[in-house]
């Protein structure tokens, strides 16, 4: 800490928003002082994307070694509990290297305390009952959100979030999961995995709500061969027998930002909906010199998608002038058995301007050497622009393929483009060469009516504006 | 067959090149007739990328299933047995579907028998004794390659190729694998799986030789961890204990093409060193009107490398006045575990204009949770300009990683472009984002001296040229 407690920038919050502002202004040589009143990392680290793909590992190790046995009994209680275990102490490994790491970076001040924004450019923060001043030229907001809780009337520690489920000491003989999005299905699969009876209560009428219906599916249906059950449609409450039988209760509806307690009333900090934090598409909030990140804002909910925003803070600190780009389009996955994801816009129902190509993996050469039953790519292309407007891909890898279109719709590369490419084969990647090849060759044929109804919309829109102004 | 047998395209040979070649020209309206002397779908479907592909899938899932049992006991006779029977029903089911599909297929004719070209536009087919004359405007050569053989001394059948090597009915105690390629190493992992005694013979100092030997290595490590044990730098010979002592020896030391018996050297088609068609950059061979694709070339030796050259083929007779663009890229993939991945140029020894990051996907935050000791992105990026010269990838997903360098290479995209891509998180591919931060904060440090070296280099060449002229 630097004597005068004056920074350049303060960071509250050392999440993956915080930890991506703090580290990329400090590298400029902005001094910096980022605050954190629990543990460094954030959610990601803590409770969030580590420790769930560590257990998604593991699980799947011990499914695999479970397959060796007679198929119906459960993996062993010590090795399952292991996991758990081994969950946290790799978690915590994790948590005290990125401290180091944090601690020893030049020009950045790592303290652990609560912020109170009392002014722009001036942070009261609190460590055991004694307060200090810090002032600073930008404040950069990135406390994150924590998980929307219920009241289900259950007794304490009997339903619990995500802040708790890896404190487990015990894997639970019945779990109830309440909501069917990427946590709840991420960890109805582990979970199941590591033999517990599962089932996974959710209100809409499919899981993973925002992707296409017929990929969500494909997932629902992977996890019910694992055994887990699907309430769908349902609204959760303690008389459902499931949850009033259930062990553990893991309650995964969404997330609530953490905006209070920090002072954004008192200076005045717009807030969307009263929610989370108004940002523009330079990450300014409403006060000029006070910022915000990540999922405290309403701009996204994902650990990559506040390091993007973060970066977009760090350009416009750094280097103002320079244009700052279109916003940043987040690749969303879904980390079960097979992967789901999704990147931009994808509606039910396409629209007429819009060509969607759909392809079955199993019809690629490699779904059909690995046996695959089931598996898709979608596609929404622009007519005659080419350009991509969404994808969904589940299946094997598709995590990893998705990321060909997060460069690709990066760059604007239009789908025919892509054509000429040399896609490595047998690989699922050689699969979007035969997307391309779909779109090519119906692209082709419909050339001519796809540019007549170009024509006609413009007709009809030139009459359309001559009625309007007539 | 059209009565006349005059067609505007006749294919020599049915697999990869000439069914890519032979589908396009048709559905362009091209007439044409595909001559296959024994199998529709050619090495690939056949004796290659399937059946091994299908056998790593099948291998995989027994490794799987015997890790639950002790670890030393090998995997039942029986399902081994089975999932060679599995690899040829599958295999003779896709050949099947090939066949119907292509013998369906508007505008083209599938014919089996022997051809000879006997003059350009001219070919002889025989088939049961009797043979028919076809004249046409063109003829593409795909007749691929055959393994290259050794005489070891060995009794009959004991040395075999992947000819021979998918029709075993039993998998051998002892396997000796001459050739640490692509299909020494991944049948090498395959019947290590299935319990075999496997032992690679390599002339070369390292295995999947081409590669940057430490990614290589990676694979060779983890080969080794599955029983298999390596002779490197070592000439197979039958005094060696593994190969006499060996219950089956593959060979598996590279392809011949097959240019014998067509009548090449009746027409006068150049060859390349007596060996392999040499080819021009639309595929034309040194006779007007005779093209040729694939393995028989001196171009390729993949399946998508066949396929890729057949399309320009296409695109040269069918759109003849069209520029027909830079040749194609070829990404290679090893598909063993971890898969071994490589595109472009890569010398061991780095050029001076050269930037060379790598990154060891253990650093990921993916590599964290998945507990990778190792794994490798390798990639070289030409200073200043930030062309993509060659990239090696090791790990998991890397044949799928690769595809990202595919389709940017292609479209000529430079590295500092790929910046402001939000990669999925925590996906492997979110490595390929911290390889463009690494690449982008390395660059930015090093542009002046990067710029003061090009300008030297500038001067020198001029003072070069100077003396030269002068």
């Amino acid at each position: 800490m630097n004597s005068s407690n004056d920074y350049d920038v303060i960071v509250i919050g050392a999440g993956s928003g915080g930890l991506t502002a703090a580290a990329g202004l400090a590298r400029f040589g902005k001094s910096v002082a980022m605050i954190e009143r629990h543990h460094i990392g954030g959610d990601c680290t803590n409770v969030g994307c580590i420790p769930s793909k560590s257990l998604l590992h593991l699980s799947s190790e011990i499914a695999k070694l479970g397959r060796g046995a007679a198929s119906t009994s459960p993996s062993s209680a010590s090795s399952t509990a292991e996991s758990l275990r081994r969950v946290r102490s790799r978690r915590d490994r994790l948590r005290h290297r990125e401290h180091d790491e944090f601690s020893s970076t030049e020009n950045l001040t790592l303290v652990y305390g609560e912020a109170t924004i009392v002014a722009p450019g001036r942070v009261e923060v609190t460590h055991d009952g004694s307060t200090d001043v810090f002032v600073c030229k930008h404040i950069v907001v990135a406390t994150g959100s924590r998980p929307q809780r219920i009241d289900l009337g259950l007794a304490a520690g009997r339903a619990i979030t995500n802040d708790e489920l890896f404190e487990l000491d015990e894997v639970p003989d019945a779990l109830a999961i309440i909501g069917a999005g990427p946590v709840g299905l991420e960890m109805a699969l582990a979970f199941a995995r590591l033999g517990s009876k599962v089932t996974v209560v959710e209100q809409g009428d499919q899981v993973a709500v925002g992707v296409l219906g017929e990929a969500a599916l494909v997932v629902q249906r992977h996890l019910e061969s694992h055994g887990v059950a699907f309430l769908l449609g349902t609204r959760a409450d303690v008389s459902l027998p499931v949850i009033s039988a259930a062990d553990r209760v893991l309650v995964a509806i969404g997330r609530h930002p953490n905006t209070e307690g920090l002072g954004l009333e008192t200076v005045g900090v717009k807030l969307d909906q009263g929610r989370c934090i108004e940002i523009d598409d330079r990450g300014r909030t409403s006060v000029e010199g006070i910022w915000a990140t990540g999922d405290v804002t309403n701009r996204t909910g994902t650990t990559h998608g506040a390091s993007a925003w973060s970066r977009r803070i760090i350009k416009s600190i750094v280097a103002r002038p320079l244009p700052i780009g279109d916003e940043p389009l987040e690749p969303r996955v879904i980390f079960t058995e097979p992967e789901l994801a999704a990147i931009g816009e994808q509606p039910e129902k396409v629209p007429g301007d819009v060509r969607r190509i759909r392809f079955e993996l199993k019809d690629a050469d490699r779904g059909y050497t690995d046996e695959l039953e089931d598996g898709l790519i979608i596609l929404d292309v622009r007519r005659l622009s080419g350009k991509i407007l969404g994808a969904t891909i589940v299946g094997p890898r598709a995590g990893e393929l998705i990321s060909v279109f997060a460069l690709a719709m990066h760059l604007g590369v239009p789908m025919h483009k892509w054509y000429g490419t040399v896609w490595p084969y047998p690989s699922y990647a050689d699969a979007l060469g035969r997307v391309v090849d779909l779109y090519m060759s119906e692209a082709m044929g419909s050339i001519p009516s796809d540019a007549l109804r170009w024509a006609k919309g413009r007709f009809a829109a030139t009459i359309g504006r001559g009625q309007a102004s007539g």
